[in-house]
């Protein structure tokens, strides 16, 4: 029971790739629909923008229920070619009402 | 004055454009030293990203004391050449504590 707790928590995270905007905004909507309340949409460098599209599409298109429970901005260490660099990240939770 | 602190409150806005990061990061840091205690960092578009970066360059390099007060995300009608169109925005407002 609790493994099953820890995956569904696990499914509420959406990172934000290359994809088209609308395929990450279907996922949010379908998820929501089927009884996730709340859902993070992570991204990082220039994913950031298109992160805050699909979140800004979601509520005001698809989900105007839904509301922002935290947005929040950090760094993160990431291993590249050249060694170890910064990238921003973005983090948008929203939860159904 | 009223109407220099309104003014002043103004200043306190920097919009992110097309200069290079670097030049967004100074222009913050150089407010926070001459007495500013409060500045919000507002962009549009692909340049939400560039925000970010300069929000967390600020306060990782240069302002360590800094804290974010609020990040909000929105939607924006823009008039371009082809009518209106909807585009997203943020908002990150920094405090120094």
């Amino acid at each position: 029971m609790l493994l099953k707790v820890i995956a569904m928590a696990e499914e509420n995270i959406v990172y934000v790739g290359k994809k088209p905007t609308m395929n990450y905004v279907l996922a949010i909507v379908t998820q929501f629909n089927s009884n996730v309340d709340k859902i993070t949409i992570k991204a990082r460098g220039k994913a950031i923008s298109k992160a805050v599209d699909i979140a800004e599409i979601t509520k005001n298109r698809f989900m105007p229920n839904a509301k922002y429970s935290n947005i929040k901005i950090e760094t993160e260490k990431v291993e590249g070619e050249r060694g170890e660099s910064n990238v921003s990240s973005i983090e948008i939770t929203m939860k159904k009402e």
